[in-house]
């Protein structure tokens, strides 16, 4: 990456393009094998052009998380299209534009959004029940068969929505430790997303099941009987999923290349051009349990090195990144000079930026919202 | 501020217009009374109408910390202006592009940043020292005596460079929790400084002083005797400075509307659409110890409410904002409904949103790099 080094004069977000469509090669295999479909999550990227990436694989349908990613996906042609986020009533409007220019798929969790949909839409629209099977961010509780079976009923009573399946984002697989605790969390979630479609078979009705984040799409081999899975960290992964066990370090495609601008070798510290504004201020606990930022890499000459154990960015502002150093490390870095910048949590870190320099030194656009 | 909660759809950032023009005003006053510059940082705000309002106030030299930030504010007319922020030696092409267009003063601590300036630039420019007067972040110690005097010196030598002042960011009032610890850091920063500058006087010298973080500023009624200060914050303030005293939570001037998606009875939580992208992951630790990421108020007829106590925004994904919600909070939330969250950071927050939505429902632009 000699070339792309020449190119760095401010913090930039570089992008190992081999890295990424191996990332995705690897994910449509494993769906492939397992006979389930691949709704991949685009909200990790927001970029069309990796998006073709993953049409070249055959993927037809996607995840995003707003109304604003549906549109721009939409006007670069994908046509089925989750909005995998509680539906905001406050977007009818808009909703009722894209939803007459593709198939859009929302979820609702709750009697007041069946209500607000029902007397707005005019057209049939997708609905999935949002499911929460564990991790209590939101959701209608899988254990809650009143409630779902009311408003499933309520669903079919409408016009104007069509029941179609069963989503849940089962996101405590990110506090997990260890592979087989992600595979347990996969497994549970499994269970009782059957219990919930059974519920619901006594209405009569055939849902389809939508799981997989992440981790679980990577720790899991046998993904069971569900009909989609979609993963979008998976693309760039990062070092909360090499923490999880989802990944290698070398799967990692993404790093942010920052200018050394100050060393400071009393407190063995290196000033980095790379701040909350670049890496967003996501964080792992350290080696001593305080707060790490990113890893830390070099520079290579096709992409960035390995990244250096015990050295990572141990403190943000705004613009100044400050990394904690080893004498190796702090020996070898020079003002003027890049280092890389692994991030904690990948899709958060490529929000910041607008768009990706390529190893081979092409930009690639962001969406813009 | 009934007409605004009608045109929110989505997380938006609302601009009290007239609180952020009072604490302009309430800055200019306190810097004109002790006889001191006032160098406004225009990291908070990032916006050329925001910057009118200083420049009303007869602010004529402003404070960024990017070259991309002084390309777009001298494009606005600022002739004056500080990049406060180790001079990134990879950018001194864009360095010599913006220094014919205004007066640039850049910040130097290290031999290999003056002899790297001292090589490519042509023109006069110029340049102050960056004092570490105990934040410990970046800059030269101010008790390296040797250090600071070997710089000095070789800018003194330079025929490019114009050794200028001394600057310190004493950023350690971040973590005080009073504003009596605030002026103790502020008073020890000045007897430092002033060390400092007599130091440099042995070499035949007089060099300016810049010091002056929002706390600071806020907090001490006598500056004493420095040249000019460079607060940022204080345009908006936010839930940080709350906490340390600089401000009470009615000087806030900014806070991001959120949709109301979902409720959650049994865990008394409200899901806002308003996450990490919206809000920043900065964090203030909570009533229990344990992170909040920004406080909870209600729309109101102009403007919006005090917060409610002990009510958080406790957990952030991508998108979704989770909040901890007491009994009166969660029966008056309705899903469809706007809540407001007072941000944490405002610096952070207002730098992932492009614009401002003001109480008149104007839309006032930020730079877009």
């Amino acid at each position: 990456m000699q070339h792309i080094q020449s190119q760095i004069e401010k913090p930039t977000l570089v992008l190992d393009e081999s890295r990424a469509k191996r990332n995705i090669e690897r994910m449509v295999s494993k769906a492939h094998e397992n006979g389930v479909d691949l709704r991949p999550h685009f909200k990790t990227h927001q970029s069309a052009t990796i998006g073709e990436w993953f049409r070249e694989k055959g993927i037809e349908s996607i995840t995003v998380s707003s109304i604003d990613m549906a549109d721009y996906f939409i006007a670069h042609d994908w046509r089925d299209v989750t909005i995998a986020f509680p539906f905001n009533l406050r977007q009818i409007r808009r909703l009722k534009d894209i939803a007459g220019k593709a198939k859009v798929n929302i979820l609702v969790e709750s009697m007041d959004v069946v209500r607000g949909l029902d007397e707005a839409m005019k057209g049939n629209i997708d609905v999935w029940l949002k499911i929460d099977a564990g991790y209590h961010r939101t959701g209608i509780a899988w254990d809650d068969n009143a409630g779902i079976t009311g408003l499933a009923q309520s669903i079919l009573q409408s016009d104007h929505l069509k029941l179609t399946g069963l989503l849940t984002h089962a996101g405590h697989t990110y506090g997990s430790s260890s592979p087989a605790k992600i595979e347990a969390i996969y497994q549970q979630t499994l269970v009782r997303l059957k219990e919930v479609r059974n519920n619901i078979r006594r209405l009569g009705v055939e849902v389809a099941i939508s799981v997989g984040d992440t981790p679980g799409c990577s720790v899991v081999d046998d993904l069971g009987d569900v009909d989609e899975i979609r993963p979008g960290n998976f693309v760039f992964y990062d070092m909360s999923q090499v923490a999880f066990g989802s990944c290698l370090e070398e799967d990692i495609a993404v790093a942010v290349a920052c200018p050394i601008v100050a060393k400071h070798e009393h407190r063995s510290q290196i000033v980095l051009y790379g701040g909350a504004i670049h890496l967003s201020k996501e964080s792992l606990p350290g080696p001593d349990g305080r707060p790490v930022f990113g890893n830390i890499a070099s520079p290579a000459s096709r992409g960035w090195s390995a990244s250096y154990e015990g050295n990572h960015v141990v403190s943000l502002s705004q613009e100044h990144g400050i990394v904690q150093a080893d004498a190796t490390l702090f020996d070898k870095a020079q003002v003027g000079g890049v280092l890389m910048v692994i991030p904690v949590h990948s899709c958060l870190t490529a929000n910041l930026h607008g768009r990706y320099l390529t190893l081979d030194g092409n930009h690639i656009e962001m969406a813009r919202y």
